[in-house]
């Protein structure tokens, strides 16, 4: 997708640092580009639910997050984007040592921007090579884009 | 609703206990009832996204464990719940000194629950009294009932 | 909730009238103001699934439209609505003599407006009284405005 | 996507003639495999909301029967399904002479089913080529597979 904020890069690395929750989880930005970004995940014990696996709401925070980074990487200076709502299908137990969680645009629309995001466990090796392994998750959301 | 495991807040206790992603939140239990639990959340500094409001996914962390554990707690002995799904409206962003997600089940079935959170801000004093100020997300969700 | 076009019934019932679906599906509105309607819904063969219930699809159309008609019946003059997403669970088979649809605004918002809609079933008598049975569904929306 | 019915043709072909709320629309199968189904959707003035598009009810009725084939196709024998949710975002207004909901499963699971379609505007020759145009919308639906 056409960047229309020639500054992309430099807004979402710098909103990603605002981001305390995304440091506290311990996420950081694998890929970007305008309409799509990449999160990892490390697991981490201090995010589970009670059989041990990462909880359904630390998986949504970086589904969220990723799509809301995809939205803002394409969206023109000068506006922000908020989520509005998202969905989530919890695929399968979210049990590995990483997990990548992948945003998308689908549609950016004037006030609407819809996005949709997978997020496939892997191991250290597919993070590097950014071979993700199995689905999650698909996590459609729609993010109002607003002028600042 | 009635509760079909008379051990049921010794097991929903248990369980939330062994959550440590609540216990990372700050999260605790502030009413618990078959079919119903509430959960307050703190305010915290690190859980937070770019513009200081709590992160999207911690609010739906809270939202998801509240439906999970009313489920939990009107389920009959030997069964485990899994969530499968969640949609959750952001209604207004998550700006307050404390959070109260009250979760409820709206259909026990015999392998799908379907529950409703809603999230409120909350002062101290009203968390105190359990009246909850403003709505903040509706959470539908489906919880998958397994025999252990 | 309080209108904001003093006309909002007869533009609510000029626009249902527009809508050619609901006249196929034989809906009616039962129930009108501002921020609030219900549509009826008689059981119909012709819109049934493979075991003789009403199509989810049926069901979702009557909600979706009376959370439409809840959002442009509170709207301001000169706006209009679309529904941007919803969300729908079904939590018993369709099966009734007819099914009322209740469409309440949860936000209205400046460019989004969420809504919940109720599906219950009834037979006739209760739709005279508006006194419905058994929950059906439940469907968060939201509704961009828009001027027109 | 392996069948696990080899009767799986006839089997979801029946069911489909049973829908009568499909053949109430005009829908058709236009590809049918385990895991896949199509369905194609020829516009109607008697389906449409107020501003002369198809209602987002028949866009997602048609969806939803996608999904449930596709789910229903991949189903072993002696199983039903039943659509339990679905979560539709609607991403232009649903005009064009044709439509084509694209149904596939994401994972088949003992108990759910979780699902994904897409559907398409198309002109006639597009729906026999099976060349899909522009993405109309998304919609995850969980099925419950159930045991006959």
């Amino acid at each position: 997708m056409k960047p229309q904020d020639p500054a992309y890069e430099v807004k979402v690395r710098d909103s990603f640092r605002r981001q305390s929750h995304m440091a506290t989880l311990g996420a950081s930005i694998a890929f970007l580009a305008p309409g799509e970004v990449h999160l990892s995940l490390p697991f981490a014990d201090r995010f589970c639910q009670q059989n041990g696996f990462m909880h359904a709401g630390a998986i949504a925070s970086v589904a969220d997050s990723a799509n809301g980074y995809a939205a803002y990487a394409l969206a023109p200076p000068g506006t922000d984007v908020l989520a509005v709502e998202f969905k989530i299908n919890l695929l399968a137990p979210a049990r590995a040592e990483a997990f990548l969680a992948c945003g998308r645009v689908l549609r950016a629309g004037r006030t609407l921007t819809v996005c949709q995001a997978e997020v496939f466990t892997a191991g250290p090796e597919e993070l590097g090579a950014l071979r993700p392994g199995v689905v999650r998750a698909r996590q459609p959301q729609s993010s109002a884009v607003a002028p600042a």
